[in-house]
């Protein structure tokens, strides 16, 4: 736990002295306002994490974790666009508190920084590689989500597919950045790169199922957001899998209904056929799968198991097992 | 000629076999759309031309090359999202031929493909250094332009700051890039990017007295464009500056008109305003000053003039010196 600590200190110090300012002062000042909210950091501490368990230069390891936060925050503002949402972190989104053209681009001078914090270790050829590749996967797995609001059929492999590219390859990228810039084996970078996948995909799955059957004061978004906004997660795609025709069209029906329905009554519906049809145990099975290929690619890494303790700490800290 | 022929053709064969296909396909359909249109690939020519000079493998240019085009096409989407501009190159933007979303994230995509391109050859981490600094000047002069359509009194030096930014530097890096790959010494890099710059300079002028002053079938656009759209070019910052108290006073309302007013009439007073104080001629100064920069920055390059002809002539067709 101090290691963590420090390791977060580390990047905030790092983060509080790099320069975000410059000309002309619309562009630079919705970067500083994003960069600096304050956030759990996950990427940057995945990646500086992943560079000390092989005895890297932290210093080193600071460039990417600040290119991989920096990437990070540009898909958000972007995604808001997209998603005209109006806060992100209880703050006002960039586009909603400057505009539309002002969000798209410092979005992209964000994007160009991330390159270039990458590039400035030693490694920087590979690091930028890296970043390169996962951009694009971000991008594909961005789309295939706009796809799904308005395709009607979308199957489970599709579903996951998507998760994978939009949130788990950016955990997996920032181990492998990380293990990458402390000069890690291939093998070492794949096993890492490997565990982020899995643990991305349990994280995305927990927070489908947090979504309705959390404590709200714990999770702090409201009860049940996704049934109520039509959104396919995987308790979705699992009952409609598992239902009979008469569930089957049922939900499909409810998930058409927009917000002028009483959306209590329609979350309490959906969560009561979830319920008949043990869809929560079905995907907390699918979760316990990931989380068990995520435990086999961390024991796979040539490293004593002391050299692995902080990540693995880290990883139960964020899943909720570790307080 | 022979050689710019033959480089022009080299770049549309590598444009022909790079793979531009992907999944999901609506973000990969608007790549394809934009890079495969015909256009004059004034940038990756510049970046070749760079590199023959210093004799460089031709092979290993490409990419930069390639990287150049697929950057400045993301500009182009992304500047028609802001602009809402329904044409371009007498086709659909991709704005206007799928939706703002789409553009954005392909656009996203094509960034972060240049950057993979720019990192394939040796120097990559150099080239893409490169990139990742003119991507974000340009992020900076766009900002600017999108300042000046609002802000009132911008001054000429604020002018030439942003269509640096917004045009001239990309020119420059093109060159910068294609000699840096051929192993150029660093001085010589420096002069060539000078040269781009003064050579952007001078083309962005000349093309601000176009837009009034050619003739329209040569030229392809509407006659006097820019008054009607009451856009401010160096031609009216010129004009501001030389101008009477009431002839300033006129302009500055003429300025203010909206498309419902009488076009025409309106091109033809600002441009009476226009001969009346010579700013064709002041401006053209300017440009014969970037011209002479231009000039002076190739000479400087230690290369024997032999090795220099075939830039230079590239240069005069752009500027319509030479047929």
């Amino acid at each position: 736990m101090e290691k963590i600590k420090q390791l977060q200190q580390d990047f905030a110090d790092f983060l509080a002295h790099t320069n975000l300012n410059g000309q002309p002062k619309e562009l630079y000042e919705p970067i500083s306002y994003t960069l600096l909210q304050s956030g759990k950091r996950l990427r940057p501490m995945l990646c500086l994490l992943a560079n000390e368990m092989f005895d890297g230069d932290e210093q080193q390891a600071l460039w990417p974790a600040l290119a991989l936060e920096t990437f990070h925050n540009f898909t958000l503002i972007h995604d808001d666009i997209m998603d005209k949402a109006p806060l992100r972190r209880g703050k006002e989104t960039v586009y909603q508190k400057w505009n539309a053209d002002i969000a798209i681009l410092s979005g992209d001078a964000m994007l160009a920084m991330a390159f270039q914090y990458a590039l400035k270790p030693k490694k920087g050829a590979e690091l930028a590689q890296q970043l390169g590749r996962v951009a694009i996967e971000i991008c594909e797995g961005q789309q295939m989500d706009l796809n799904f609001e308005t395709l009607g059929n979308v199957t489970i492999a599709e579903y996951l597919e998507m998760i994978r590219l939009k949130t788990a390859v950016l955990l997996a990228t920032a181990l492998q950045m990380g293990a990458t810039v402390a000069g890690a084996s291939e093998a070492d970078i794949q096993h890492l790169y490997d565990f982020g996948i899995a643990m991305g995909m349990s994280f995305q799955l927990q927070d489908d199922i947090l979504d309705l059957y959390s404590d709200v004061a714990v999770f702090g978004k409201r009860h049940g957001g996704d049934i109520a906004d039509n959104k396919k997660t995987y308790l979705y795609m699992k009952a409609l899998e598992l239902a009979s025709d008469k569930d089957r069209k049922r939900l499909e029906h409810l998930f058409t209904l927009r917000m002028d329905h009483d959306e209590e009554e329609k979350i309490e519906e959906v969560q009561a056929i979830y319920d008949h049809l043990h869809v929560k145990e079905a995907v907390e099975q699918v979760m316990l799968d990931y989380d068990r290929k995520a435990i086999e690619a961390l024991a796979a890494v040539d490293l004593p198991e002391e050299k692995k303790k902080h990540l693995r700490t880290y990883a139960e800290l964020l899943s909720g097992r570790k307080k």
